[in-house]
């Protein structure tokens, strides 16, 4: 089997899954119980932030845990409206999020907030000048993704935190789901940032575990309420086995950086040269400021769940876009906002590589691709 | 060790954390992916639903999955809040539900809505006749728990499904988290029940993992927004290990319930029958329409928490009423509600048994209870 879908989820590392159980079975206590079982577990519960605010040289007071991405982007885009409601009530996102982020966005509307939707060039990269234009006197939050889900665009948040940074009543929220371990920290968390989501499942961690960073002093509302754990900001039980696996699959994510993402680079490199000689083939996703792991193409008038399918007999897996969108069977929202036509988006397909794939399997992919493609070449 | 703080959190079942590792490592793709690994995952993920639903004698379609009961309350009391506005502004909660449900209604106060909190009597019940009176023409929703967390009392809810028979227009919720495997399906989950909230760790399944029950045809909006899971209800990547260990515990809680139960009402009317001969002993949790697990009590003139750790001291856990609130060291709001005099309030200590443990363990207690009892009469 090739998995090329690891944008999509990515298998637990069987260190992590360890790390789970023991907790799991040695750690039994709820961390808000007085007695000392509650007590250790809450120690494995701090122990954990701890680690993860170093790896990501924040404070452990800054870090909350959540179910996932999809929590974590939901409670921030409503945790802050809420929040800021009396301070204004315009919101922007851009038109390439997740879906997590655009329908909380979408939902926020509902409640009577103006969202707009900051555009992205031909090429997915938020328009900076264009996001500036937005920005009106009642513009209480700004949510931008790091890396793009379809295309592995990296988004421009340095430039956009220059743009914020004499706008101190906007908050900032980054989507980093998709960027951590896959780009530089600096490039997606820097200083002017407030908020920022994390998934654990796409770094090897446990399903059903994430967190996000919430800068000290800026405030949000729960959007889970309840018995007041994680400093009464997000109420429920502490998944305290899920919680410690997700700390040391995000050591074991961050361990050997500039190894892992040269490697994927360069995989990255040989699946582009050798797609570029394929003149019906269009790339999405190229090499500078791309994420080092995503490779979106699509091969002319060969719709992408054909292509999918084509792999798949071939015990290759690959993805016609985000995984969201898939069974829907619509052309990338990404590709859509970039203005790619409608028949050429609906052929895109995601490969989106991990540390654990080698070049043997890009080889594998692209000999059964030049056979899918002589295939489709004589039905087309 | 004798671990009597059940209703805290349950040690994961050894067979539950086996389901955990095995779907985990072998079940590895996201169920949105549209390829054969997505398959195999979404098939897992219903299979799941099903023996849930058929455990509950409901519809697979009627089960969604949360991150657990505190998600659940929120999802349930804010969803309907927000899907109803337009009928009506006025919410009906207990006085004594589960800080998840109280402080979700003081969050929809906060937006706008009218909130009623049902009184109860000196017992710990929902005054049926109360509740009757505080009921609108504009009450949208009505949650009362099925077993007080605190001191385990039964809430009427056949009676109050009755009340509300003719009232179509409101929706009834039941907060089952503690109900589930310890008292009849039938004494919390008849017809008129819309929805209801559960959660795996009090039933020896995994940290945060949960579901509610909703009732065909009644609608909610989504709390998590996003990629369109459970039938565009509950956006995000579903947990399939943790899901699948879920439907897992379930099961093994369901099976021998008659048995499991008796045991436990066994055990609870010893610890009853020797408690009631301390003259300075209050119990707050008879056996008539309590749950049989959970058995409150205080010593009159000392402080739950001493209680807590004097027994600590012999490796025997019990815990001040809620986990939520232990640490907070306030008096439970369920007494309070009942006009429990604070001081007597602040002596309760809860003792939740699971049917894993064993009369020994019951007699250890009472004989260490006996010793910490003469020390404590030397000190007040």
């Amino acid at each position: 089997m090739i998995y090329f879908d690891n944008s999509a989820t990515t298998v637990i590392e069987p260190q992590v899954l360890k790390t789970y159980t023991d907790v799991a079975t040695k750690i039994m206590g709820n961390p808000s119980s007085l007695h000392n079982l509650g007590t250790v577990a809450e120690r494995m519960l701090q122990a954990s932030r701890k680690q993860i605010a170093d790896l990501l040289s924040k404070e452990p007071a800054e870090i909350y845990f959540t179910s996932g991405g999809t929590e974590g982007d939901n409670w921030v885009i409503k945790g802050v409206a809420f929040e800021k409601k009396i301070y204004g009530n315009h919101v922007i996102v851009s038109a390439v999020e997740h879906p997590a982020v655009k329908e909380s966005a979408e939902w926020l509307k509902m409640q009577g907030f103006a969202v707009d939707f900051a555009p992205v060039d031909k090429n997915g990269f938020v328009k900076v000048d264009a996001l500036a234009a937005l920005i009106r006197k009642d513009t209480i939050f700004v949510s931008i993704m790091a890396v793009n889900n379809e295309i592995g665009a990296i988004q421009p948040i340095r430039e956009i935190a220059e743009l914020l940074a004499n706008q101190p009543t906007i908050s900032f929220h980054v989507d980093a789901v998709q960027a951590i371990g896959k780009i530089p920290l600096t490039e997606f968390l820097p200083e002017r940032v407030d908020f920022a989501t994390f998934s654990a499942h796409k770094f090897h961690g446990p399903r059903g575990v994430g967190f996000i960073y919430i800068k000290t002093g800026k405030k949000i509302q729960p959007l889970l309420s309840g018995g007041g754990q994680e400093n009464n900001r997000r109420s429920t039980t502490e998944n305290v086995a899920g919680i410690a696996a997700t700390a040391k699959a995000l050591r074991l994510a961050l361990t050997d950086f500039d190894r892992k993402t040269a490697k994927l680079l360069a995989m990255k490199q040989v699946l582009l040269a050798a797609l570029a000689t394929y003149s019906d083939v269009v790339i999405f996703s190229q090499t500078e400021n791309f994420a080092p792991n995503i490779i979106t193409f699509g091969m002319k008038g060969v719709r992408g769940e054909v292509l999918v399918h084509g792999f798949e007999a071939h015990d290759i897996y690959i993805s016609t876009t985000s995984a969201c969108s898939s069974k829907a069977g619509l052309a990338s929202s990404t590709l859509v906002a970039m203005n790619v036509p409608p028949q050429i988006a609906t052929s895109a397909v995601r490969i989106s590589l991990d540390e654990s794939n080698h070049m043997a399997e890009i080889e594998q992919f692209l000999t059964i691709f030049k056979q899918l493609h002589e295939k489709f070449q004589k039905i087309k």
